[in-house]
């Protein structure tokens, strides 16, 4: 294990001398949750079909658990159960619209991860910086469990347990524990934990900050300790129903799935799942008695439990919902957690938008209206008072508004419509509106993939360390 | 599909050409044991270890169930659940004694299949041809069902079901079914079914054919038709047991096995087996209720029922020996079927050699003594004054003997010596002789071995082909 414990060092030196403007000690928070024996005890995969741009290249990294799809490479890096799905790269003639510009694509896009530690962390999307089109890379940086870096370049970075960068550029930035930030291009910030900010330059701000308190009992984590609180027991108490997922190397797949859904092979089914048209289910998703109807998706890390969605629902990335009904369109974003309970459920009204990481805690039973905006921290039907708005009230506002800890300013109808926007990408993306020869997405191309498995090195001095690995059309 | 088929076509065509001399047509020898849609429900594996030279490489290939170890190289090739072990390539530096001549080794040897089709097929072992010492080859060549080729170039070949070529340079050949061919250069020859014929040119010829009739009651191969026989049976009957092997990525080691002891993870292993020091269980073995001793070993594909082996014992590729007991140091050449019954049980004293390709199907309980050389078809206890010499007597034997159908010439005390240096050498590689620190082999350095999965393209014109992929360390 010697060569895998010098590139450990060697990642670790390299984010700090990026950190060392904001004076930031990557050390002591990664040493207490990358455990080098876990590298050896998950094989790495990755996906063969002929609808995705095929190349991969794998150097000198340790992959334990992680999925590949499309074009991508890993050199000098550690990853460990990272989702790194590359079926939205841009292909070569593909023509980009950022601003006035009209820019494009002159090779197929290719994920580029180097001097890089991901601990079960989703990368996913492609490249919005429009400096890179045909780049989507992440370079010297270190992210934590759950974390989501999604759409973008980012580099030098330290990112917290269940920490979200959306659509961004981020350069040197330490982002804390549960904060969400799509900000457009940053650079040298430090993000305090349970921050969400959703900026575009000139049109909109939203800034949520959680209390720090409150946050702290549902994730916690400190130099010297691994992450702690609801969301890590969360996730713990449902991680043995993966065993058999990843012990087969084919598995059944279950009855009564239509021929426009997908369901990928390593999520967990359990019993009593309904699965309607042209539903997308991604890997490493856990479904447990539950509706997913006509166009839903379920994202990576998701968790949906005793819970009924109506369709055309989007559970983003990481996002949690348990003893819930979800009206037509909702929208829960990135590691939201959304948790009612068998006497008290919660219920959604359609076209409602869960902010991303939104925790909805039900100690009562909670209606929320459709067509709302929700975001925070809610335990009481009355807290919706301070952490909802309702999206036609949002559209009509220009200037500013503050709810308790929730502070926007900026033209509210554009807040609005790039939110409509991107969940209607999202769910042509994913192929929610196929209608059996148009609108094929994800749900319809992603059904048969080969997966390879790749192992490291069992022993000796490369052990946990993977061979080098090219595959080519 | 229609990639692999327009490969498939290419491959016969090319094989044709070479055979034309000969006036052999191999298409409707393949077309009924070739189903290419087994091409997609299988995965191909390679083992990764820091044990053995890496470099693999697979181009425009179709790989279904097959194994690989070290440096290996797969171009425009079907293999279906072929186990190519590349653990003893002789590396850079080796010195290799052929006659008179000291030849270094001037690089690693890898083993290169290029237009080949192999079905079930074992490859083992390094080239034995002075003149491609760092180059195992094997081209232009269709090898059908559990025919072992041990050691050795080939080029342009068909060769039929359960037939062997062993340490010898072939070129444009005709193997029939159940031959074992040891003979030295060959090329352009037809070899009738059930020829055993072990030459060294100016020390000894041994030749025994089997009476075509009896043999086709076990083997039997004609245009037109699968392969049929007792062989085929036997090989059905136990491939369930198989399926588990196949479905987990990596499976539990059977408890009370020896630290020195190696078991390989594709091998069958049911229960109320004990396993001894320094034993070998290679992939694709079946042992079902038996007793391996200290030292023996059981190769690819051979099938161990029933039965008690001393210690010491060489269970060579795709033997069966079952309901039998067997003294130390007894030998069990390729391909043989060894078939006592639980009335009338077969027992071999120490030593003695089992000719490759000897079929012992009892009739009534048969007592082989120690140190005699078995050859030839055998039912009965008074069979084996046909069909066996004691070595002893061999030894004496200078010009020329023959029995029954066998025919002999040259000096019996060569050819006793030759076995004798091949079983010891056997049992070297195999590490039987480890004694904690020296004498190391497979049964040692072969225990601990990642296995990575590979799989084809599942659907499109690439169906059933595989990407290219090159692996190095």
């Amino acid at each position: 294990m010697k060569e895998l414990l010098s590139l450990f060092d060697r990642i670790i030196q390299k984010v700090n001398i990026n950190l060392r403007e904001i004076g930031f000690d990557v050390s002591p928070y990664v040493s207490e949750i990358i455990r080098l024996e876990h590298m050896l005890r998950f094989y790495a995969f990755y996906g063969i079909t002929p609808n995705h741009p095929l190349n991969f290249e794998f150097r000198h990294s340790s992959l334990a658990g992680s999925y590949f799809l499309g074009r991508c490479q890993a050199i000098n890096s550690i990853l460990y159960k990272s989702d790194i799905r590359g079926d939205e790269l841009k292909k070569k003639g593909d023509v980009v619209r950022y601003k006035d510009f009209e820019i494009h694509v002159n090779r197929d896009e290719g994920i580029h991860i180097q001097d890089t530690i991901l601990i079960k962390t989703l990368v996913h999307n492609y490249s919005h910086d429009p400096e890179t089109l045909e780049s989507f890379f992440i370079n010297n940086t270190v992210s934590t469990p759950f974390a989501n870096i999604h759409g973008s370049p980012t580099d030098g970075c330290f990112i917290g347990p269940f920490a979200t960068v959306d659509l961004t550029t981020m350069i040197d930035c330490v982002i804390g524990a549960y904060s969400y930030i799509q900000a457009g291009e940053i650079g040298h910030l430090s993000i305090n934990p349970g921050t969400v900010w959703v900026r575009n330059p000139d049109q909109f701000n939203f800034l949520y900050c959680y209390p720090p308190d409150r946050l702290s009992h549902y994730i916690h984590f400190a130099a010297g300790s691994p992450p702690q609180g609801v969301f890590m027991d969360f996730v713990e108490d449902h991680k043995e129903a993966f065993q058999r997922v990843f012990e087969v190397v084919n598995i059944e797949r279950p009855a009564n799935i239509p021929n426009t859904a997908s369901l990928d092979r390593f999520a967990v089914i359990k019993p009593k799942i309904r699965i309607g048209e042209n539903v997308l289910v991604s890997q490493r998703a856990y479904l447990d008695n539950s509706h997913l109807g006509k166009g839903a998706n379920a994202q990576e890390n998701c968790h949906i439990i005793n819970s009924r969605l109506q369709g055309y629902n989007v559970t983003a990335h990481g996002a949690k919902i348990i003893e819930a009904d979800l009206g037509r369109y909702v929208f829960v974003g990135f590691n939201s957690f959304l948790r009612g309970c068998p006497e008290c459920r919660l219920s959604v009204g359609e076209e409602t938008v869960i902010m991303p990481h939104t925790i909805i805690d039900v100690q009562e039973p909670i209606r929320i209206p459709a067509g709302q905006l929700v975001w925070g921290l809610i335990n009481k039907q009355a807290d919706l008072e301070s952490n909802s708005i309702a999206l036609d009230d949002l559209s009509k506002i220009e200037g500013r508004f503050s709810k308790d800890r929730l502070f926007f300013e900026g033209r509210g109808a554009l807040f609005v419509s790039a939110f409509r926007d991107r969940i209607q990408h999202i769910l042509q993306a994913n192929g929610a509106f196929f209608d059996g020869t148009r609108n094929k997405g994800h749900a319809q191309t992603n059904q048969n993939i080969s997966f390879n498995t790749i192992q490291p090195y069992p022993e000796g001095k490369l052990e946990g360390l993977y061979p080098t690995i090219l595959i080519q059309p």
